[in-house]
């Protein structure tokens, strides 16, 4: 173990709230960290990342292997420097993506040998490997190597998959080795089975790690299955460790994640959302590109202090996201960054303040009153 | 005339550095005017722009006319308040660009009739028109309706279009009336003929405007043919007027231009530019699309402080380039207009010291020694 400090302040109910501490700054939990896949969280500045209320975030090594290379990053002093972001990074496996979005793909005991979505080049990761190229980008949260079956699966090849990941999750272990001020994190998975997910946490903790994540959801499984499995899955992990779910999600399904236990969340949601006209909001899902837009002079969210919602009209970034306009990617995404960590900011107050059922009431209570009416 | 007051602060040569006044805000001369086409400087936000320098933005009016609408703007408050940018606007009059983007265009004594090449729409452009859609924009500085003929044009051809651009100009000021804190600009034509450049300066002057374009130039006809009008129309124009020098131009157009007296430019360069991986620098243009640049550590410029050469490698913006990722075009076209606005700076500051000759010498050598060597 690595000897990372996390400190739970307050709890209310299985939800806590507290500080993860990194010798690159700390983490305050719950935590969301936008997606900066190939070195840059889409449309925005790190500067602005920041000034949204980011504590940290996630780098995709499977992308940034193959472009532009993990040794060349680490020649030009790490991914930090790299993409001019000194606080923490946490860096996936490529394990996930691997499967997602190569070609070619052949696994075995070993690993997973592809060829690259980006000029067809042969490349192979393993525990081993996966291991020395999250070093390799100076991340200071590395996660385990593992596999992450596609669905629909059966039962017995999530089983199989599992089994084969808390292999690699030793291995991982081995292969990390001791790095004081980095952390190593477990993933669990197991799909939507409580057996399943029990083995994988026992076999996890077995090995010990700085932090547990939760693997194999938001994949499909829908948003009740999702919740099922967090009613027990977090549980089974150590109390005093941080729980990340990886790849959520909507706002709802942060809040109920949560509710359930969950301490950091990752999604691509807000980024991608803001480059195709969506915006998030605390009244729900509002799409610029709808013509009832064009001449409404209110901003996104009356309510909003983001740059997007404080100085542009909703028929402006109408406008901007039909004329393809670089600037609506940059607002809308901005405002959804700006929504999402105020949203954590909300959660972590009402841990805090013993308020947290008040706070996912009123949060719902806002989605169901919808957008605003039209102008 | 609406009594817009410019005031020559220094000379030096032809060369003069001075401040255009208007209600919102004062122009430094020599100015660079960002291009913002259809409501955003492409790739920036507006306080970005100002960060930069600039005192002024250029908006068009055709692209705007067609969408989101002039009316639809003047309902939501003007231009200034839709694009947040509350310092002064200019707004060219169509003509230029109908001529260029617009389908089925049919020009009569009366105007232009075209169709939208946005949706194929049917409109009229006309002084009378042009005035009243910038009018509706809220446009501070407001451009005549001309006719700049495309080239090649024979000389015959060339004279008509700039006889009827002063029978237009003259229809666009009595269009405009009175605006007090609006200003209303003529424009020169007459391609590279001297005689039709005097004759388009004599109709101007008779007919009286706040400011004097030189229109017609960097339209093809190279940099030794537009230098060489630049020899004498600038001083067929009023000296106590402010001269612009419209779609102009590279950094050494823009120098060669203020040696021979004229205060104001506009031009695409730096924000295109910024788009396609090309940098604009002191010593010239850099491509960061040249794998030379993969495994630089060094900044585009190490002597800039913009937020690009300040924050990023060469083998990060040719990594983000390369990956196609929007950051790129944010970090160099914040470079590129950095780099304009300094240049600016220092053409302003080397006209009130009396050095502009060294300046200009300075600039030279610069851009003589070329891009940096290979790391």
């Amino acid at each position: 173990m690595s000897g990372i400090a996390f400190e739970i302040a307050a709890r209310d109910g299985r939800a806590r709230t507290g500080v993860l501490r990194l010798p690159r700054g700390e983490i305050r939990t719950p935590a969301f960290m936008p997606v900066g896949t190939a070195g840059t969280v889409k449309a925005m500045l790190p500067e602005s990342v920041r000034a949204t209320g980011a504590d940290i975030l996630l780098g995709n090594t499977y992308h940034l292997m193959l472009r532009p290379g993990a040794e060349r990053v680490a020649r030009l002093g790490g991914l930090h420097r790299f993409m001019n972001w000194d606080r923490p990074i946490l860096t996936d496996s490529g394990g996930f993506q691997v499967m997602s979005l190569a070609d070619l793909r052949k696994l075995t005991e070993d690993g997973v040998t592809f060829r690259s979505h980006v000029d067809g080049s042969r490349h192979f990761l393993s525990p081993e490997t996966s291991m020395e190229i999250q070093r390799l980008l100076g991340s200071d949260i590395v996660m385990c190597f593992d596999e992450c079956p596609a669905l629909p699966a059966t039962q017995a090849e999530v089983a199989r998959a599992m089994r084969l990941s808390m292999r690699w999750a030793e291995r991982s272990k081995a292969a990390f080795g001791d790095r004081p001020g980095h952390a190593l994190f477990g993933i669990q998975q197991g799909g939507v089975t409580r057996e399943l997910r029990e083995e994988s946490a026992e076999a996890l903790k077995a090995i010990g790690f700085d932090g547990y994540a939760i693997g194999g959801l938001a994949v499909g499984e829908g948003q009740e299955a999702m919740l099922g499995v967090l009613d027990h899955a977090p549980g089974m992990l150590p109390d005093d460790r941080p729980r990340y779910l990886m790849g959520v999600g909507k706002p709802d399904d942060i809040v109920g994640a949560v509710l359930r236990g969950v301490d950091m969340f990752d999604c691509v949601l807000p980024t991608r959302s803001g480059r195709t006209g969506q915006a998030l909001t605390r009244r729900g899902a509002v799409n610029l590109k709808n013509a009832r837009h064009a001449d409404d002079p209110r901003p996104l969210d009356p309510d909003c202090l983001c740059p997007c919602c404080r100085g542009y009209s909703r028929a402006y970034l109408h406008h901007v996201f039909k004329a393809g306009e670089i600037i609506s990617a940059m607002l809308l995404t901005w405002h959804n960054l700006h929504y999402y960590q105020e949203l954590m900011a909300g959660l972590r107050d009402a841990i805090a303040g013993g308020r947290l059922a008040a706070f996912a009431a009123a949060f719902e209570a806002a989605r169901a009153e919808g957008d605003l009416e039209p102008a």
